[in-house]
Formats: structure tokens, sequence, C-alpha cells
């Protein structure tokens, strides 16, 4: 398995505005061709932390690709940098001096003699054009079968070189062939990272444990495993876990790779004709929002209302006055008649609700920030069940979003509900 | 000049499709503090690699804060990592082993046996409580007054963490002060980037260039003003050019740094003690979930109808079948009546109303995709535009949501309309 660090030096991506879209971008690639990135590094155009990154990313991999820093001023130091480290001498390079004053005489403009700079290049090198800029890149190849890599940093100029003229070289001499995707992502909703890492401990255990990795975000937990190995027998290597991950998690699974609940529940619809209205409270046409994200969602979604006051709740969905006097507009009692209201006014074959309390106000002893009521109304029945989720608005909201849509989802399955 | 170095663990943000915003966000942070980020590293879960990379940054900066790999999975090893390195022993620490008992019983679930290498902390730390997860981070002083800081990786568990328990700290153990924001930023929604570009072609040119930056996004501009120097003068450098770009610009401008349309609009009706419902077909709750993503919202909003189907407008907001019939769903016609319906079984002071096509399927030779009607009803008075917008189904929905909010706020502003 080849080893990459990715490099990334420039001051601006070191203060917080600029996100480094290369290093992205060359994970993507690098590992297209079965290249494992075992780190990144940015740093700012300093000597001395370049000649650090630099030491620790030649120590660690095989291939080093470093970005930025290879522009004629005063702070593009890597080339200079590498050339120490490595303990190559620079030459003038007369072809690409040429090259440089046709560009400059092209434009127009006379050529600052600091752009010699980039002319400077170790006899060792592979200089690499660059068809978008003046600063070529560079291809040094170093002891034990190491390449140290250099590229321009505006993005264009860079994901050109990387595709025209480093890509296949590293092709060539790591005898590497592209990928086809080599990754599964099992999608879980309901239970905590902790709770699926107990689960799956015996699965876990016996595979390579680079082989997967847990993932929590937003309530749910997404499982990837990867296949390390050369593509032939990438399936081969993933579907035995899958369907070990499958046979303990069951239902738990929502779905896979680019699935989200939105789109599994939309799909469960469509299969069987049916369709849905909402009820939402504290989500404030969060749900309806996710759901009409996906183009064709008008399919199977009537609409719905958002009873953000008690009015709107009495109103449009019919739930009574003294339910609300009674129990609440966050009670069990207001989510299942919001449901039922919502069903009936639209004749949809199934009406959701949701009410709670999203915070950061609002919340009392008996009903804290974050006790959230869902309910689903199908014909002759209504399950209502009660969350506590913790966490600030935004988190409460979309928990209690993907709590009601899973909740569709597993009577779906289950079948259980008819209408 | 304190330094630092900021470390991201976890093999997703090797892969190429997941952004790091934490260090970011921490970037950004630090720099408010005056603390200089000189590098960025991350690195996988392996050990040998999270090893060096704090050997790099503990050698390069005093403050090293590293996210991720505080979880209770067999791949969260940064705390081993650092302790190892650092030559500091762990010990059980049964207060955190008590809280993390007591977050599970209020879940209602077992504590799986691996959560308890979450309460383990070498004495000389500080442990750093986690309101939002079951990971604690921690602060441990090092030789050379140096700071090893590990924060937990889901952004809103991390984020919480830093400014509620790192930044005094911070600001505390190096003698720091916040810097005063040295940054105007002004909300233009209307004109696109080169017109606004155009409109303040004088002021650009009197003023140093780089103080100036338009920066364009779902159809707002905002120009971005900045003093370059220390923050003492910086608003008489900043007051001046923030005076000639709103003379140029007028009711163009809606607001200012961490205004958006939103919190503008609700405002102005806090203001006037009015309140508002709203009616939106194509984008299918987006106004409704925007408006409600602020606290305090129910203040001023009744609710909203996602009427998603013709039915629903019908049934749900009174729009005569005729209308329908005779001028279809996308239309002038059926765009007023929404907002008339909403404000009338409501009884709010204003009506908004949305429809519209927003892809990539449904548009026709004469009602193309992008084509969008907004409205807003008042007391005796109904004003509908129509939009031709560009793009794909996300900015159509976000553009035509905000034409309607910035339609509301500047009648509000000309008081052109009572009720």
């Amino acid at each position: 398995l080849i080893k990459a660090y990715i490099l990334s030096t420039g001051n601006e991506l070191l203060l917080g505005t600029t996100i480094d879209s290369n290093s992205v971008y060359l994970s993507k690639k690098l590992r297209e061709l079965g290249i494992k990135v075992i780190g990144k590094i940015t740093v700012g155009d300093t000597r001395e932390n370049l000649e650090s990154a630099f030491r620790l990313a030649i120590s660690s991999a095989e291939v080093v690709i470093c970005t930025g820093g290879l522009g004629p001023t005063f702070d593009d130091l890597t080339k200079e940098v590498v050339c120490g480290l490595m303990k190559c001498k620079m030459q003038i390079n007369q072809e690409i001096v040429d090259n440089l004053k046709a560009y400059f005489i092209s434009r127009n403009r006379p050529m600052p003699d600091n752009n010699l700079s980039q002319a400077m290049f170790p006899p060792e090198a592979t200089i690499l054009p660059n068809r978008f800029g003046t600063a070529p890149g560079m291809y040094l190849p170093v002891q034990q079968d190491k390449k140290i890599i250099l590229l321009p940093g505006p993005p264009c100029e860079m994901r050109n070189m990387y595709v025209e003229e480093v890509e296949p070289r590293l092709k060539e001499d790591f005898n590497l062939q592209q990928n086809k995707s080599n990754t599964r992502i099992i999608k879980v909703f309901g239970p905590g990272e902790s709770q699926v890492d107990q689960i799956l401990a015996g699965i876990t255990k016996e595979v390579d444990k680079s082989n997967i990795a847990l993932l929590a975000h937003d309530g749910e937990v997404h499982i990837r495993i990867t296949a390390e190995d050369d593509q032939e027998n990438s399936s081969e290597v993933l579907e035995p876990i899958v369907e070990a991950v499958k046979v303990k998690l069951k239902d738990k699974i929502y779905g896979y790779d680019n699935d989200n609940l939105v789109s599994v529940v939309v799909q469960l619809l469509k299969e069987r004709g049916q369709c849905l209205a909402s009820a939402e409270s504290c989500t404030g046409g969060l749900l309806s929002k996710l759901i009409t994200d996906m183009p064709g969602s008008s399919e199977i979604f009537w609409g719905s209302v958002v009873s953000y006051s008690n009015q709107a709740k009495m109103k449009l969905l019919g739930v009574s006055p003294e339910t609300l006097e009674n129990y609440g507009a966050v009670s069990r009692e207001t989510a299942r008649e919001m449901a039922i209201g919502i069903r009936k006014v639209s004749g949809a074959d199934y009406g959701l609700s949701i009410t709670g309390i999203a915070g950061p106000d609002g919340g009392t002893k008996t009903k804290p920030v974050g006790l959230v009521y869902i309910a689903l109304a199908a014909d002759n029945t209504c399950i209502v069940k009660e969350l506590r989720s913790r966490g600030n608005r935004k988190s409460i909201r979309i928990i209690s979003t993907k709590s009601v849509l899973d909740l569709l989802r597993r009577q779906l399955l289950a079948g259980g509900i008819s209408s």
C-alpha cells in the first residue's frame, strides 16, 4: 500500500477565512489510485515551518505532494526548502527561461527579474509544464522510491497539472490502476456511536481496523467500510463485511452510500403509491423543506401545516382547545391530534406531526428544552413517541425531523400500518 | 507572539469527501485572541501518525489544539497518544464516570463498557465538560508554558467547549485580550455584484483596494471593509467608508455584520408589534424554516401552509378552483389568492406567498424553470411580483425566499403598508 502526505502552503490558509480545497481534491484523486493519504499539513510561508513539515511528510510517506509556494516572490520557498533538505543543487534551466520570456512577451509585459527563480531546478527533477500560469511544477524522485511533487497553489493550475503530469507518472512509477469505488457506507439512525460500536465489536475485532470507521453526525451513525487493496477483489473484501454488519444491525440500518432518510422514505412511498402530509410545530417547516429538497417529491407529498401558534393548531389542524388547555402544546395528546388532523384535512395516507421545545428558551422543569413529541397517523391507528434530545436548537430540530421520518420508515417496512 | 498548531484527527478527513470545518473555526477564533496559527495537521486514527503529528506540533508551538478521537471506540486514541508522549499516567475519574452513567440513565439506555475510557484522565489535566455529548475534553499544561488541548470532533460539541472552556483559559494563561473587530460588512440584496461594483466605483478607486472586497452569494452582495492597522483607530478608518457606501446604495442595503434578511424583518415586525403568516408552494417550507431558525420568532410568526398540492391550496388557503384552472398554480393570480388566503385564515398583519417552478422538471416554454411569483398581502392591498431566477433548484428556492422577505422589509421601511 502506497502512502501519501499532502502539504499545503500559504499564510492565507491559516487565517480561518479560506478553505484549502486543493488538499480535498488531491485526497480524492490519490484515493482513486489506491494511494492512502495518511496525513495533511498546512503551513505558512516560513522556512522553519516548511522544513519541519516536509521532514515529517518525507519520513512518513512514499508520495509527498505540496501545493503552493512556487511563485516568483520572496515568500515562495518550497522548491528551495525541498532542495535544501534533499541536498539537491538547483541550476537555471534555459528552456524554462525562454518559455517565461515568451509568456511575458505574449502579454505585452516586461518580465520581472524575480521570475527567473521559477526557472531554477535540480537536474534530477522532472519539470512539469504549467499551461495556465508561470510557475512550473516539479516531480522529484528521492531515495527509497519516494517522490516529492511540487504543484502551484491556484486550484485551476494545480488540478490541470495533477491530471496531465502527475497522475500518469504515479501510475507508472508505482504500477497503479485507477480504482473503481472501494468504499461502502452503511447508514444507521437511532442508536448512538458507542452502541453501534458495541454491537459491531465482533466484526471490528476480526477485520483490519483501518477498514471500518464509525462517523456520528446529527443523530446518525455512518459505518464506512473501505477495501484497501487493489480493486480487483474490492467487492469480495467489502461485501462479506457489509453482510456481517447487516446481520447485526438489522432494521437500524436505513440505507447505504448516497441514501438519506428522506430519499429512503420517498422511495418506499412511491413503491406503495402512497402519500404523506405533515404538521410541524417546533421544527417550523424543516421536515417539509427536507422532503421538498428532493425533486419529484410532489408525487408523494400533499403539503404541510407549520402550526407555530396554538391558533394555527386549532384552526388548520382541528386540535381541540381543551387539549391545548389541559395538556399544553407540547404533549402526547397534541401531537396525536396534529397528526390525525393533518391526515384528515389532507386525505393523505399518512399524517406526521412534531411538537416540542427546541430552545434555547421556553423550557420548564417538567417540560425541558429538547422534549419533543412525534406522531404518525394512519388508517385507524396513531403512534406517538416521546423524544428527549440534548444539543442546541438546530440539532434538536434536525433530530426530531429525522426521528419522525424514521418512525414512518420502520412502519412502512414492517407493514404494520396500512391505509 | 503566541504560536498555535491545530491537529484534526479522523480517517474520514483524509478521503476527500469531508471538509475539516473545525480547523477553520479554530483558526479564526485563535486569531481573534492574537494567537498566530503556524500550521495545521490532519491525520488518521493510527497511533504512529498521531504521534509524529503531535511531536511536530508540540515542538513548534505553545498552544496545540487537537479535535477528534475522544470517543469511546477503538479508533479513539488521541488522549492515550498525548499522555504517552508527555509521560502522564491516566486514572479513572469517578465524577466523570457518574456523569456518564447519569447521561445514559437519562436516555434510558445501558452504558456500554467502552464508554469508561472517556473517564480516564491524567491528574495534571483540567477536564473540560461536554454539554452536548459524552466525551469530555482536556486542557493539559506541559513544560515551558505549553498547553495541549483536546476537544471532541463533532462541530457543535467542539465549538461550545472552545467558547466556554478553552478561550477563557487561554486568555488567562497567556494574558490575552479579544481583538475588537476591524471589519465591517455591509449587506445588500437585489442588485448583482457587477452592479454594486459599478455603483461603488468612485469609492473603491479612492480607498486602498485591499480595504474593500465584494462577495456575492445566494442573491446577496456583501461589501467587506477591513482596517488593516491595529484596532485602535479602526473605526476612524472604517466609518467614513461605510458612510460613503450608504449614500450610494441607500435602501438596497438591508443590514450589517451579523444581520440576515430574516433577523432584519423579525426585528422590524417586533418594533411594530405586528405578525406574519406565510403560504409556500415551490419553496416547500424553506421560508418558514428560515424564520423559525431564529429563537423567539414565535412572537411574530403565526405559522405557514406549505401548499405543495393544488388541493392544499384550495382546502387550507381558499384559492379558487377557477383560478387554478384558468391561470395555473404558478401565476400572479394564484400567488395573490395564496397571500390573501393565509392572511385571512391566520388573522396576521401580513400574508406572504411564494409559488413557482424550482425545477429541475416541470418547466414549459411559457413557464420555464425559475419562474416564481411572490406576493405580500396587507390590509386592503396586495403586491405581486414576478421573478425569473437562473440557477438550480436549491438557488431558485433560496432566492425566492429572500425576495419575499426583502419585499416585506422594503414595505415595512417605506411605511407604505399599514394594517
